[in-house]
């Protein structure tokens, strides 16, 4: 195995909180050389519950084996715990529908270097064709088309595409159909979705005509894990805009792409560096 | 009666939508020798009803009954429409229980001529050494207790109180008392209530502590006229803040009271300079 | 001519205050069957000039001959105007250097139909393929290189595409050449400038570098209008988000990105609907 | 002495940045029974300067002595460090001069316990009547008039109160004397400005002013430590709200106040918490 000098690791990891998990883990840390870059912790009072994330850099770096021992400190606390490099993209399947905003705003963002992952394939129940994006970056597509029917063989189609590819993030960037329970089951903790409200406000479908009928002065959008509970997973990410009586329900859609574009590219950057543990029905976000 | 010099007033109109209505008003006012300062105007194009909002000086000024003439444009539209001198401050009347960071708040605004009004007075459901307002500025304070059994006792008492003193805005400043249906049809389009979250989510009670098990990562406060369909009433303003897995639900309090004070304000400096036009659920509200 | 049914203009005027403009406009619109959409107006007490736009409807709509008529009222009060067709998609030229993230969001805006012009040209320093826009949806590109020593030839080649095609805006969409004088003055109030900096503040080159070295909380981007005077032409939009002390200079260029984006589509959009009206060193905006 | 019982402890600490300090830091804390709440580190790449605040609770709490053996550790890194009980006040002082809409809010805010201070006196160069506040919470007030020619006096005058009453912190809130490079210098790093700008904009007076003149779309507030070089020292918060063209200069003002309260409310609270680490023209700020 080759040295790979100087690099930089990202460990998260959580446990039920008790004194000198710190301490244990930063010294483990300093023992094999490593030089802490960043580290943010929280403890839950509710649950008593430690979460940590340290950014670290360590010069002879053999790789994520050289981290074995850690499994014995991680045990003493019983912690789940991993270790990975950070300019390991991750792979990454956005599904998409006929509203692919979210989607041309992940593409430029890769392309410009912003979201560091490796797309390992498009997914959308509509043809290609109805993208407004004629170049797609020579990332594989795949045209699933489903009806309520067919729901249960395109999803075995994108679960074997996730499969397949080794796919370790789904995004779903405005993609309008609901997952099976088995399908979000199987997605746990892997899998964010943009919606287009400021949740809990406004579930379920139409949320800005919702908005318009409600008269309310501010929309948002909301990223969050899918669950099985519909429009009820974790939070991780939402944002707002303010409105007023003139903006019809076309204007919220044209002001909510904005919101939405910006909500999921955060929170998409969030998972892909390791920033968002899960705590329960809630997240933890180390932003920085 | 003495002429009142080179005046600013306010007109405020709605009718139905049809063609000339602007025209119409707008010639009334160069005709009688008014000068237009700032004209705002909407169609709902759901309702087809007009609403509009005008800002104009005038000189030689007589009072309100020079306007009277206005009847004939404003019967063959079949307007509601109503004049009102711009300086001329508006009798209001403030409810609060124990919290009081958004009476403080309006009390100040007031003291230093940022909100042009005559407050009448005070009502709490607590005695008055339990604001942090040992100073309340000769304003009268009413102490009004009650109970399940005495609500419609204690609310003939604040009946009373806008009878008496013919208050034109009652604003509820965190009052914490559900109003009866009776209370609230009296007070229909005259009374502004701060719910303390960013509806319409996290309705009724402790939304702060319901926003924390939730998870959300933006907390707000929403300003809505009362209506007896309560937490439904339309809304005004709204405002939030950032928020993040760290802040336990004191935390969400203390970042609350900001937006709240924040939101109440701004709705009821809209209220006091006729801003607000109400639009069945929804309201006109012609910012600045 | 045909007819054209039902049609919406946008009537855009500016003159100086008196009595007597509203009423006289609006009156004009009704006796040529206009029926006025938004009207929004503003007197700047400091050089009594007055500002208005109004959107009205008219059926039978014949073309902008039709209103050769407002010239009499127009002439009376000395008024700059001008009528316009709403759905007229107006002529835009974009400059564009290496970074391309302005001019990705702008070509994506008016792909999906948001932003609603008629793109006659990109024009670059910089060979196409340092774009990341493989895909230019057609749009006539131009690789105009430029020195010290070229720089009137250049500026030269840009004003004949901009008389070539009618381009009726000019958007510097992270143009990061300086401008002589002369083209300046030749673009003057049609050529809008995006600056990575909350102007007056970070003038100059690396903006985001001297924010950095200042250790500022927030960043911000200004849209405004080029004159010979740099960085100092009036500001039509700004916008803002929160940095911290962990941002690195090249946090803040991606932070920055976003901020850009929103701040020169906003800026653009007013632009299209005749929103932005140039009063002095600076503007009127009729934001929505 | 009295033993305290789990108490909070805040430790922060600053150095030159190399391996192994948070494993040094938190060993020790795990050492004498210390369990860590919220930890933040910092890491300048510029300066290579480390920076660290950690809260932790201890039992059998005896009083800070009990730290003295960290004198070791922090030795051997060449620290600059300090413990500090969390629920022990600060000791304030506040100067204002005839604007008391900071005074009023950060009053208000140590009343219902929002802010934990210990106001040991408020400092005008106006009298006191002058000040919307006849209720002053019984603290100590000193009218200190002040002339060019009187100033050292003055300033001798506020030094001394400083001494007689322990003050940790100054608060200018909107103090509108230029302080003397002697005072600037004696204050150093424990005095907090508003100003009511966003630096480094509108450095000077009348900064609402000068941002009318210029047209800008937002205006903000910045808080920061006070140095002899007016207008430059070290920012600790900056917020900003958007304005329009129709704003004149008193809506700025009216418009600002909001911003200059939250914006200094925040930094106070940032200095009570010792959560503003100074780095050279800079700060570090730990936010929540």
């Amino acid at each position: 195995m080759d040295a790979l000098d100087g690099q930089c690791w990202i460990l998260t990891l959580s446990c039920e909180d008790r004194s000198g998990i710190v301490s244990k883990v930063t010294g483990y840390l300093h023992e094999i050389g490593g030089n802490i870059m960043e580290a943010q912790q929280f403890r839950d009072p509710e649950t008593n519950r430690f979460f940590m994330r340290v950014e670290f850099e360590i010069a002879n770096s053999t790789g994520v084996e050289q981290f074995e021992s850690f499994g014995n400190p991680a045990a003493e606390f019983d912690m789940r715990w991993r270790f990975r490099r950070r300019d390991q993209a991750k792979k990454v399947l956005i599904l998409v529908s006929r509203f692919d905003h979210c989607l041309s705003d992940l593409l430029y963002r890769r392309r410009i270097g912003e979201l560091k992952m490796d797309i390992v394939g498009i997914i959308s129940n509509h043809p290609g064709d109805n993208l407004h994006l004629p170049m797609r970056d020579k990332i594989p597509f795949h045209h699933f088309p489903v009806s309520k029917d067919s729901k249960p063989q395109q999803e075995a189609q994108i679960r074997d595409v996730i499969e397949r590819t080794g796919a370790e993030l789904v995004i779903l960037a405005r993609y309008m159909q609901i997952l099976s329970d088995d399908m979000a089951r199987y997605l746990r903790g892997r899998c964010i979705n943009i919606h287009h409200s400021f949740l809990p406000g406004f579930k379920g479908a139409r949320p800005y005509h919702q908005a318009y009928q409600r008269g309310v002065k501010m929309i948002g959008a909301t990223a969050h894990f899918v669950t099985s509970d519909l429009d009820e997973g974790p939070i991780i990410e939402q944002d707002v805009e303010q409105v007023s009586h003139s903006d019809m329900p076309e204007d919220l859609v044209t002001k909510g792409r904005n919101i939405e574009q910006r909500v999921l590219s955060r929170a998409v950057r969030y998972a892909l560096e390791d920033r968002i543990l899960p705590n329960g029905r809630k997240t933890v976000v180390f932003r920085r």
